[in-house]
């Protein structure tokens, strides 16, 4: 098993991954069974795929496991779920020693972790990803958020889990277009902080169904905690993971969150942003290619007809860039992300050629 | 100025203590200014009284500043009124620089610290308390909280504000009985930490008139930032500031938090619980009838008819009692808090006999 430390001082955790790991969790959890109520919060498929297997061979090994089902979708980080769950868990007896298992992907994680940081003013909590996106990234590091009706991820607060558990071989059971989408936030730390790493993908993408995803994830997760364990509540350098976010939020949000997905459109982001890398001179042009021929090895669905000023709405009525202060991710060579405040509008909406 | 430091590492603050304070807060708050949106956090009586000199203040010095009024009375720590100061909030643009101001009692600290806990994950804000409670008490060591139709304070967390701001003189506003109420918690902090304090408290009491609020704020605020630096998170020593509080929320809840202000009922409660340690063999007679003549000093308003079983009925509904783990703050001699989980509810109800 693969363990990576998270070095937050007291706050510290591991990030284990293995294959199979699912199978094992009870004899890896019993450290941390002190006879205290444990909750599964997860979504009715996952429940029934893999929860209900998971609250079985607990309730085996002597935890106290219960199940609180969250609905499908985005709309289960809603205030009013929030609130409900809340009192689902009073009505169920749950105490400050209480302990919640995230099993799920990004919605179930970021709920199940601002559940954790306000219930009683704090319990512990566990992350357990079931999706590429939430294994090499949402998982870890602390960041959990409900949504508002007026934008995403409004409320919520920096409080981090007792441990992440990630099972690669929950892949499998992923639809292919799911997984091919994640590997979209793995190039992503590779251009932002490890160039070897972007050149070794770029090989395994030759090949894509022999991709090594234990591998990725593995190194993905290193270099995640490396930036989270430099920079927990994102004051500076943590920015650089929204490499590729900008645009990237900016295309869901116009197609409302349901015509791509997440990492998909995080790859059309990067790929304007390393044109715009190109553009301020950070980046020559033998690497923003390079850039690019990885991206596109990835065989991302293509974006429907997309009318530009509809996705530059969405960036230029964010309050960060009215105010001028919009940071934007570049990259000062491969491997390597700078952040600048010095990014015009018009060449914005110049790099989206590249995409539209 | 009196300046007490609350030492915690990376989430240290000052606590400042002056008469005439609230004049002057301009000045001490500028260094903290940055251009960013301020936020006052009051009930509309506070607010008349002194929040709206206190926002043209600011905003004479610079500050971008503006007022949320919260609804009077507990009913401001809703869940209901949470979301919508949040939305209020979002609606008025504040960002993750904003900077809130908690102006008012302990339900208005409360409520502010839970939303500067979690608004866009977390926010500055500054405790100014009003009432002699929150200055000695709830305004040090960032419990923050709201409450749920099934129970208070359910929904919380820990997180620390940025800097308390006290004006003793905002007590002079204050009617009679909600100081000498306040007195309550005072005494209890000579009775669990300081034996030479609850002596000079003792002779204070004699000269009711004269009573040095001042100096009884600063040595309180003294102990509680001493007890919270060494247990942030309330996981044992800080267990301590709770003597007299068993007895105290119950009285409170079965007098439907109408009938008695928490002060008193603390004094009640500790009553109770110094003859419990009497009874225990912790505290000898004379210091139990010192305690009881110190408590007595305070012309606090008699109980009216109650009966002990629905009292004991909310100590034995409680869950922590059910468990076994109730922990109970006792005195093994004066000035030194003990916590015992051997208590029984029969020793509990014979207590009772002392204020019923």
């Amino acid at each position: 098993m693969k363990i990576i430390p998270v070095k937050l001082g007291p706050r510290s955790y591991d990030i284990h991954i293995e294959p199979g790991l699912l199978k094992t969790l009870p004899k890896h959890l019993a450290s941390f069974n002190k006879g205290q109520q444990w909750i599964i919060l997860s979504q009715p498929d996952i429940i029934q795929l893999i929860g209900n297997d998971l609250q079985n061979s607990l309730l085996k090994s002597g935890f106290y496991c219960s199940i609180i089902p969250i609905p499908n979708g985005e709309r289960a980080k809603s205030f009013d779920q929030y609130q409900k769950i809340i009192e689902a868990m009073v009505q169920a007896g749950c105490d400050r020693s209480t302990t919640l298992l995230a099993l799920g992907g990004g919605v179930t994680g970021d709920l199940t972790g601002f559940i954790a940081a306000t219930y009683m003013r704090g319990v512990d909590y566990f992350q357990i990803p079931t999706t590429l996106l939430a294994m090499v990234d949402s998982s870890i590091g602390g960041k959990t958020a409900i949504n508002l009706k007026m934008g995403k991820n409004l409320v919520g607060s920096f409080y981090q889990p007792k441990g992440v558990w990630i099972d690669p071989d929950l892949l499998t059971s992923l639809p292919r277009e799911e997984r091919i989408s994640g590997i979209g936030e793995i190039i992503k730390y590779g251009a932002i902080r490890d160039a070897p790493f972007l050149e070794t993908l770029s090989t395994w993408l030759d090949h894509l169904e022999t991709f090594p995803f234990t591998k990725a994830i593995e190194h993905s997760c290193t270099i995640k905690s490396e930036i989270v364990a430099k920079d927990e509540q994102e004051d500076h350098l943590r920015m650089i993971l929204n490499f590729g976010h900008t645009i990237g939020h900016a295309l869901e949000a116009h197609l409302q969150y349901g015509g791509l997905r997440h990492g998909d459109a995080v790859s059309y982001g990067m790929l304007c942003a390393g044109w715009i890398s190109e553009q301020t001179g950070l980046l020559n042009s033998e690497e923003r290619q390079f850039l690019e021929d990885t991206i596109s090895k990835l065989p991302s669905p293509s974006l429907p007809d997309i009318d530009p000023n509809g996705v530059l709405q969405h960036i230029s009525s964010d309050k960060k860039y009215r105010d001028g202060h919009l940071n934007y991710v570049l990259l000062s060579g491969l491997g390597n992300a700078v952040i600048s405040n010095q990014i015009s509008m018009a060449l914005i909406a110049e790099s989206l050629k590249v995409i539209l």
